[in-house]
């Protein structure tokens, strides 16, 4: 079968003929449906080396945003149909650390011994026409796309972890939600707030075009200029957000998302820039949580894969054969993606 | 001034001529907006008896959903301005049990020695040109209409406390929650499930105009027939929901309240009907929890106004001016209103 | 080896020779520690019928309480050292439902149609020199002694999960838990209480050597007759407990709990006598919480096993080799145990 | 009567006489048993300014941790009976924000504004023979000394209220607290700790006799060396920390509590020193909150006095008369005192 692989460090990946797998123990044959492009990729075959990624060592097929239908069943698995929609759980871990076994291998105990970061990242993904997946990796999907549920299984899992954990700052009435940074898991952040919670959304960016797509997700518009945390303030009545989240994680933006921030509320940094982030007593408000997270777990993806399925999580996505699943990634590199893209080998069941 | 006067058992009220209060240390003048009618009251006119309504002696003003503006404030209270719209907390507590402090006067460790159960219930209420009521009883309602808004203080508040009780059942992507009695209450609780979760609301009554009411704010109806929990259940995939509230109460709506649960869902009891209900640990669903609630606390009044203002609930009422108030009540007791009727002493501030 | 094997229904358990297992992919070989007998076998084998009995189709090795040594180590599976002890995690599950991903087995959404319920129950169990499990289920020691840890895989697991979902309840200072019913379960439960709560633990039975017991542990005894409520809500100081938890389950023990409880209290009925309880609005307190348990899932052992190795539980054994296995079932059935009994294949690794 | 009155910024209190109060609307008349010497009372008196103590504008009478007898009950009050030994809530607020209804006047939305801290912070404390409460600031007692009581009101419902609020992180087996900075308030945090959770505790500090006594306590000391962090990650198994309470608040106190935490794990700030600490979203573990806290709440003094009463808490004091409470003062200021200062001005109610 055809295969995008990653086939050594500081390397673009390759499409290339690879063997087909077959499902071991506990194992699925997926039939892919979609797999999404993500800037984790890039950094992988673009910046990674032997030392900074040892966790996902080449070589490997791409694709941690993966969906497909299911094609075979391996050994010792039930209760699974042929032809029926599934999407993927990414992150592997151990398998038996308190972690693990509650579905939450994003935070595997092992994970700086483990040899992979996920499927898609260190050991074979996606991006091919089969794949195989441990059977409780695979969340039902039912009658929803499989192919614009793709990147839920990071760009959508991501940001409803972060919020999902946020839900007792954000429960009941009169509440307030703070997005920074309105790319792709920006937008679907403003949509699950606004499905899961009564909160009112403000969201800010620099671009534009960005602030009206949230807008027209319902939610309130403030630049990123010098009066934007007085701007979200008084929004809010003066009295601050309740939660907000941070996609972008630069030093200004994680100053900015504490800045707007009442008593007793949390900032989630989610993006993964690495900027610092000060803090002290005095800088109120009182008892503001401030904390990074990454990725989700499966009962999570449950919850995600669900939001789809009821109507509540709309994904913008660009389509691209197989084929051409490089161009895609070229066109990810050089910042000409409009969309997530993602590669369909395969259009039905 | 005028004011509705409840003067003895079993006798229904008075359109009287009373001494306009005083606002005492702590306390302020409310200019009254709305007052809502509440079946409650004719329980307390029409069937208590000494015995029965110790904590509801005559003579007292009736009225325990109340609006107002600021007329005048009494000693020792700040932060007030004349002509700003509250609405007014109805339950009395002694003030100093764990509860009180907290602002659950609903639930005073006291409550059995207690005078009187509210501000109109046992102690002067909001059926009169106006109103004395303690500061921390004083809600803000901004610029909202305060006449809609008399309803809130407890066909809002109690439904509200119910759901929010709920939430740890309700947080998270593809939830489903059932509601039981579509009358004032029930309304309500679809239009608060719908703002503060996203779970898919399924209603039920036997009276086809409350559920295309409750259609109309998107709730799926579901006639109360021998079918009902089987149709339930069927919405839900057959897992069952995640939340019932019976806004009746008696004992075969509760039954179909615990019927149509799934694994670790909560049944809430709001209906004061006495239902009883039978529980065995062999009756699945698993961890399925069975309890009743009863009206709500200040800091949830605050986010029921919250949510008035943000638009999230609507109240359908019926206005009546004070000295039409007697035939509020008449056509309450011959069951001829066919939304909340709202007594409307002065039309502004 | 040799095992004590269920071979048909309403028939008394054989100690013979079968094959030694081989672990299969995911698995691991376990030179058995210990293992528990516990009532529920004798349900198995006395009780159940091919009707009944659908999930613990004989002829299967008896043993869910199970703990022991890694004696080989299956395909795929990483992390573990040969001769390091564990204790097992019974319920077995699908795998892949949105209960077993979070590993709680023990609510797999698929349980009505699964063939076995657990490692030794309708699956090869403890009771033999060897067994295989899947790595998710096998939870560690250290150096903790692994024979006396065997009863906690159910009849420690199964109050923790009772108590830690009745955590919101009981954090804080001055909180009352009352435990009814002083066997295995209810002793373990004390203890479990004392280390993770503040709460003053009352512990209610009809049996004295079994209040002395609880006393000893630091519980406040109460004999179980007619004064039985009044005594405990006496040592509330009228308030009522926080936390109840019956681990008989008949109607009146029942009883008795929801009349100890407290406003906003819970009653967990643990004890599976199938005992009907009766509710209604009226029969106070507020928002009393009634619900039901089951077992446990993995986490929740993890922490069980946890607080063995830090001396927060002790259990009560009385050791039988396996050879003796049979005799410690017919002390069982004839109510002659004063300890769980466990069988102990082997004393070393 | 006497009173210790703090008269003017920047200057040492006075021993003076005063008018006894008498007790307003709403307020009980306290003889007073206890009044604790405070740090905070100290940066009053010495280095406040006109400027940075707009809200403890001299004169008034010291003591916000005081306790006491019912001498008087004023008007509107009910509930209480002479001679019943109560202590006082400090903080005060509006009385009517979404927080003072809650009974967290320590959170008061308009602080910015209140003239007063406290009671004994800008307005009259206990540190005189008599003192008028509100009725809602005072926490029953019952039999329980009420000397040794006075200083709970802040050095112990401070460290319990960030216990509290990291509650999710220490329900369970197998948790792991650190305590940082072993003062009076550090002393207390590792009673509560082992009251209520089963954490083992870890306990650090320069001071060896500070160590022994924690020791003592049951908890496991750490010198506060440059191998701290190693060694308390050693006894976590290499895990880190479920909670971290930091009770000296500098830089370097707050960078150990980071680096001694685990993943999902909470730092909580309590000392005021206002040392800076640094966050980034590589900076591991996963998902752990950084945040601050101030004082407590009404309902939290109930949990503290509950715990006194029975017996879970115990302070550590040496008492003066209230003749020579300056002493107890210059001590302080010497830092000469081995335990917390009580002024003592009645032995008995």
């Amino acid at each position: 079968m055809k295969a995008v692989v990653f086939e050594q460090f500081n390397t673009f990946p390759t499409l290339k003929e690879v063997p087909e797998p077959t499902p071991g123990s506990g194992e699925v044959l997926l039939k892919v449906a979609g797999a999404g492009c993500c800037h984790s990729d890039v950094s992988v075959f673009q910046d990674y080396t032997p030392e900074t990624g040892s966790h996902t060592k080449p070589p490997f097929i791409l694709g941690h945003e993966t969906t497909g239908w299911v094609e075979e069943v391996g050994p010792d698995v039930t209760g699974f149909k042929k032809g029926d929609a599934y999407i993927v759980y990414g992150p592997t871990g151990c398998g038996h650390c308190p972690h693990c076994v509650a579905g939450q291998e994003n935070y595997c105990s092992s994970a700086a011994t483990n040899k992979s970061l996920a499927l898609g990242l260190g050991r074979d993904g996606g991006m091919a026409e089969y794949m195989t997946v441990p059977a409780r990796n695979l969340v039902p999907l039912g009658d929803a796309d499989p192919i614009g549920a793709a990147p839920l299984a990071d760009a959508a899992l991501t940001p409803y972890h972060a919020i999902r954990a946020a839900m007792p700052h954000l429960n009941g009435g009169g509440k307030y939600a703070l997005v920074i940074g309105l790319g792709g898991l920006g937008q679907i952040a403003i949509q699950i707030l606004h499905a899961l919670t009564g909160a009112t959304v403000i969201a800010t960016d620099t671009k534009p075009e960005a602030l009206a797509k949230a807008e027209a997700k319902g939610a309130i518009p403030v630049v990123s200029d010098e009066h934007q945390v007085e701007n979200i303030r008084k929004i809010t009545h003066g009295e601050g957000v309740d939660a907000a989240f941070d996609f972008v994680g630069v030093a200004p933006t994680i100053a900015a998302a504490q800045a707007s921030g009442g008593p007793g509320s949390r900032v989630t940094v989610v993006g993964i820039a690495g900027g610092k982030a000060e803090y002290d007593w005095y800088s109120k408000p009182w008892e503001q949580e401030l904390l990074g997270v990454y990725w989700g777990s499966i009962p999570e993806l449950y919850d995600v894969a669900n939001m789809y399925r009821h109507g509540q999580i709309e994904t913008e996505i660009e389509t691209y054969s197989l084929d051409n699943a490089l161009d895609a990634y070229h066109k990810l590199v050089d910042n000409k993606l409009s969309a997530r893209a993602v590669i369909v080998p395969h259009t039905k069941a």
